[in-house]
């Protein structure tokens, strides 16, 4: 337009290093960063203005130790002090952080550092084990170029996953989404931030950057447990802090020892919840305990957190049941981005009825530029303008989204979609259930059947009162019978993997191996006669 | 970097439009604008669906009358709805919003309009009579291609300056100080904001994107009042509000007529301070009548607020008048920005010592791109990679910044700088004084000295209890010597510009017609005598 310029006054790269510089300026003295656990643990906090100082010195060593421009620095540690300092360091040096699940086996961990290329390493003395190893695989492969390493020397604990792909990123989407977060989670004045969501996790679903935007206060916590989150409540003010379903489990099931009240005459504390729909009864629970949950649904590839179930006052009325049903939905995009519903096939909208599937899409600023070195992951993600998320859900009439599945977990049984997760809602209400999944199991007639895989609470197990038919009448009392469990299985303990989510691959096989349950059944009702017990054959297992 | 790319998925332009959409999809119900006056005054709120609609709508008729990209659309009317919904409306079609003061003149009007050359002028009907001659003046000058008249035909009261550069703009700024204008504000939940800032300032400081972003309530205030401020606070549960001085002193002269209880059990109605530095005096009483000011600085440029005084709790504890004083400071950057103090000279940083005077300096994305086809004053502006503020200031030990003047508007004394601000301060705290302005008096030696130009309350004007001896004593009790006036004038108003500022041009004038005051006294202590007693005449008036 006529009149105007482009230059150093109005045209500056968004970045959050600009929040660090900010909070040391405007709040030198307030504390940045306390330690909940470890060596740090009972030391004074450390200020903005320190901080600041040392995340400037740890840039100047990485440019000693020759890292440049867009070079990546690696780093795998614990939601200690050291960590949240890295995200600001390593960008200060102009290089890119590529913060490595701290759950990672050796092995995955060294394809890893082979294909993000790192020039330093920065490695938490707790996970010196799995770094050694690692490292030692990545060594013997072919032009292999290893890392320098840095042994993080202020570390305790222990405890050892896939990496973050936009970690590699354009700084610009990770300040909008910051802000746009410290927005949705409502903090104000200075935040008392519990680091319960691992910061390799997105960048700690951008709020490592967002408590520095706000100047807020950073509790960092090498281990989770319920002991050590009610205890940061009780002695550091905590204000806000964040967690996948695991984590609020951990909270509602806390033993009576572990518990602390919350302080009184305060808001409640906000929990952000995500990685995963949280079941209604764990809501309540929260609920209950004087927890504010805001729920919000994100994926590495939007910075985290890129949508939140907006509550609205007129679900305070609400049953306990249906408000906690309603919570559990994904709700609607914050700024910065926009959520939709769409075929995939046809990259329509689908209807807002609350019925009609699609996969979750979106588009917006703060969405990856792209996966780092895989140019074809690239192209399928963000296929016609839009990042496909591989989430199949609903919307609902109010245009709020309902998650009902990955797509591959969908179990389509006689035509009809099922959604494992409302199954295994149905199981979680089931007083004796601590844990439970499903996964399709193949059925000559049906096509699949769902096929609940369980852990009972301590005395509930198969030996106990709970039997696998009690559990399938009472999933049959709640939901429609073609969702309830055809089968059920009790296991002691369910496969997971490195990031704690529950190994639906292995299930599926274990589900497969079974044979189909139905098949003779449905073949008798038709009339078709068959030999084939193993339905019955492998509920007897039971 | 390797594997990225640049798409619809992961780039879009930055717009505050988004804000209106999000809040329409996720709050559709929610109400967006109450009218606390004229006819739409008792009607039901609009609602943020209903606001979308019609600015979708708006944006279709704008596009009817030929309006496209990058035309300009002015905009000539007080703080009624139409004005917000017209701030949506015509960005959505594309345009760009020129919306002039409502305080302007006919001439001063038909000058902007000829130099904006809006294709559409929207105005309010209690403004048309100034419209009408102003484009009767448009219409007579050669070449000239007047704008299509839509007259607004909700509006109701009237009252009638310069326009806004940078609301010819790029969206991103809007977009980013928006957003940051809503965090330094506190909000959280759904703020309900009194419109007591005129929107054609800096488009309501960013505010009218920035409760959009929030989906809050518009309390549409045509006329601002004591009696509508504290009205709408009690009517409509406002929680924000915003003003220059002048704003601050309607609330704490307000009789007591027009007073109501601040709402009782809620948090302390917000009030963002701004415009020209508030008094004191002025602070502390709106802090005894329960509101919370918070103190932020910004220009036109920058697309309003820039700073902010942030407050920090170890200065509650501070004496009343130094809290006032402390609060008073125009603070630092918020988000998306940066300011500094420079020497405009050599371009280096002023010492954080509280005496050293620079210029306020600011860069960031939020700085404007230009002045609208006037490449020369943009270079001037930007000259150097940041944007000349014009105002002088000092940086405390805390890094805060403090104007201490308009560049034009500093005194030199005797080789000393003195601020017409805190000699004006001073005045304030005189029980008798309503108003004050000072300026320079040219003087044979001292170069210049402080004039006050001073308005009495109602019975302590010239014929009553106060005279210029007392008001100069009066003052120096609290100033350095050199800074108290040597000349007070008391007037029955302070010449003002059409945007309510007072006329420093045209009360230097009357002090330079004055003379010199001190020529024949300070030549006689230098034993050179005089003739000229002007000074002592001029003070004979008073």
């Amino acid at each position: 337009m006529d009149g105007t310029v482009l230059c150093a006054a109005n045209h500056v790269p968004l970045t959050p290093i600009s929040f660090l510089e900010r909070a040391a300026l405007v709040y030198p003295d307030r504390p940045a960063i306390v330690a909940a656990s470890g060596r740090l643990s009972g030391a004074p906090p450390r200020t903005w203005r320190e901080t600041r100082a040392r995340c400037t010195r740890l840039a100047g060593a990485l440019a000693g130790l020759g890292v440049a421009r867009h070079d990546v620095v690696a780093v795998l540690a614990q939601n200690i002090p050291a960590m949240y300092e890295l995200h600001f360091g390593i960008p200060m040096a102009g290089a890119v952080i590529c913060a490595l699940n701290s759950r990672l086996d050796a092995t995955m961990a060294s394809v890893l550092l082979q294909h993000s290329e790192p020039k330093v390493i920065f490695v938490d003395y707790a996970l010196l084990d799995v770094a050694k190893e690692a490292l030692s695989l990545v060594s013997k492969a072919a032009g292999a170029r290893p890392p320098h390493v840095v042994l993080i020397k202020e570390l305790l604990d222990k405890s050892p996953s896939p990496n973050d792909p936009q970690a590699n990123e354009r700084t610009s989407g990770a300040y909008l989404n910051s802000v746009a977060t410290v927005l949705m989670n409502e903090m104000v004045g200075a935040p008392v931030y519990l680091w319960t969501v691992p910061m390799f996790h997105c960048n700690g679903w951008c709020l490592v950057w967002g408590v520095a935007a706000k100047a807020g206060t950073n509790v960092c916590l090498r281990k989770v447990t319920a002991a050590a989150i009610f205890d940061s409540i009780a002695r550091h003010g905590v204000t806000h802090m964040g967690g996948a379903p695991t984590v609020l489990s951990m909270i509602v099931n806390a033993a009576a020892e572990e518990r602390k009240p919350l302080p009184s005459g305060r808001p409640p504390v906000t929990v952000k919840a995500g990685g995963a729909p949280p079941l209604p009864q764990v809501l309540l629970r929260m609920e209950a305990l004087g927890f504010l949950v805001i729920h919000g649904y994100g994926l590495t590839e939007t910075y985290g957190p890129a949508t939140v179930c907006a509550w609205k006052p007129e679900w305070d009325a609400l049953p306990p049941e249906q408000r906690a049903s309603v919570r559990s939905r994904q709700g609607l995009h914050h700024l910065g981005l926009v959520v939709d519903v769409k075929d995939p096939a046809t990259m329509r909208s689908v209807p807002a009825d609350g019925r009609a599937v699609g996969e979750v899409m979106l588009r917006g600023n703060t969405v990856m530029s792209g996966y780092y070195k895989d140019a074809a992951a690239t192209a399928e993600a963000l296929a016609g303008g839009w990042l496909r998320s591989g989430d199949l859900a609903v919307r609902h009439g109010d245009g709020y989204v309902k998650i009902v599945d990955r797509c591959k977990d969908t179990i389509i049984s006689g035509g009809e979609n099922i959604s494992t997760i409302e199954v295994a809602a149905a199981l979680f209400a089931h007083p004796a259930v601590a844990e439970a999944a499903v996964v399709g199991r193949p059925d000559e007639y049906w096509g699949e059947t769902p096929c609940a895989f369980v852990k009972l609470r301590d005395g509930g197990g198969a030996g106990g009162s709970v039997g696998a038919e009690e559990v399938i009448a009472f999933c049959r009392a709640r939901l429609p019978r073609y969702m309830a469990p055809r089968t059920v299985v009790f296991v002691a303990e369910l496969p997971k993997t490195a990031t704690g989510k529950v190994q639906k691959v292995a299930l599926r096989e274990r589900a497969r191996a079974m044979g189909s349950i139905s098949g003779s059944i449905s073949r008798q009702q038709l009339g078709a006669g068959s030999e084939s017990e193993s339905g019955r054959g492998t509920r007897s297992q039971l």
